[in-house]
């Protein structure tokens, strides 16, 4: 019918909004429904590999100058750098498991969500997910109980200066209950896959 | 929270396809999930009331010149001549069922969903709705009984120059299971409530 292909689901949101756990919930309602459908971006970085870490299963382990060479050649979509250490999501794997129908979901940072969208522009979605209130995020990062006051602050002001630019995201999400925001994720997946940009096959296939 | 506005849904597709069905399970399952969310549009017509007919009721009955009056004053978003008669959307009612919230389904010509778009822009989202092939859309005409060979011929002919122009709606849903197509179309009513552009709004009041 139409050709099926996966979509990239970029999500970001401030620090303690929940992502991870919508995210997972999201995963899981997809893989209940269709077995098999969903598929696992493998970053590359340039850190070392810990313990019993291999190439190609936690990380693409790369060196600095291989690194720096696949950003050259276009085959890194987004990094960034994190104590020293580069990270990155590599374009050819994600191309191929959107190529045979897979979504792929992503937590990551605004910068990220942009450049997927940038570069694979009509397979990708993004999604901001926005806490019920100011408040209650500030009470999920106190939560976690291993935060100075200090940090919980410089937090909840990075908050604020993220969710000042949800309006470049396509969607938005409030996280209010894990099970209502990973259902709305869903929707906007299904939706998206009925556009008549990313399906016209299938009205011309019938004639 | 956002301003809760609520959707226009044009729903055009070629005759037989079976919007009307689909479109009374949306409503259905919409008001199921929130009684009174749905707002229902009475046309404006020049046609002589029937039987019991009220005014404002099955339909706002109109002298053809105070319906070319409402036309040149904008008060008409789509219209359409039948059998001598006009019938057509009047703007201000349903600008108001939008503005409290309702949603609002229209089972509607191509030119008439098109138009629906141009008035209401980011309020309104179009379906067009696709048989699974065209032998089923054959089979479900001739199904009715009640047209003559040259008749279905016609209407085949119609339905295929109507799909020609699926890639003018923002969304394409195939109608190969009533409820399926019933839960894409509230998918995609729940998607476009997401949208960034409809509630940057939510994001704001958070700061």
């Amino acid at each position: 019918m139409s050709d099926f292909r996966g979509l990239i689901v970029a999500v970001s949101g401030p620090s303690g909004v929940g992502k991870g756990t919508v995210l997972a919930r999201v995963e899981q309602l997809l893989e209940q429904a269709n077995p098999g459908s969903v598929g696992h971006s493998i970053s590359v970085t340039t850190r070392a590999p810990r313990g019993e870490e291999k190439d190609g299963v936690e990380y693409y382990f790369r060196t600095k100058e291989e690194f720096e060479q696949m950003i050259k050649d276009g085959k890194i979509v987004e990094y960034d750098k994190y104590v020293e250490n580069y990270y990155g999501t590599p374009a050819e794997p994600l191309a191929e498991m959107v190529g045979k129908g897979q979504d792929v979901l992503f937590d990551i940072t605004i910068e990220g969500s942009l450049a997927l969208n940038r570069k694979f522009d009509v397979d990708t979605v993004t999604i901001f997910i926005l806490p019920p209130t100011m408040e209650v995020l500030e009470k999920r990062l106190r939560g976690r109980g291993t935060e100075t006051e200090d940090k919980i602050m410089k937090r909840l002001d990075q908050a604020r200066s993220e969710i000042r630019r949800a309006g470049e995201f396509e969607y938005l999400v409030v996280n209010d209950d894990v099970d209502k925001a990973a259902r709305e994720i869903l929707a906007i997946i299904t939706a998206e896959k009925l556009k008549a940009s990313k399906n016209i096959n299938t009205a011309k296939e019938l004639l």
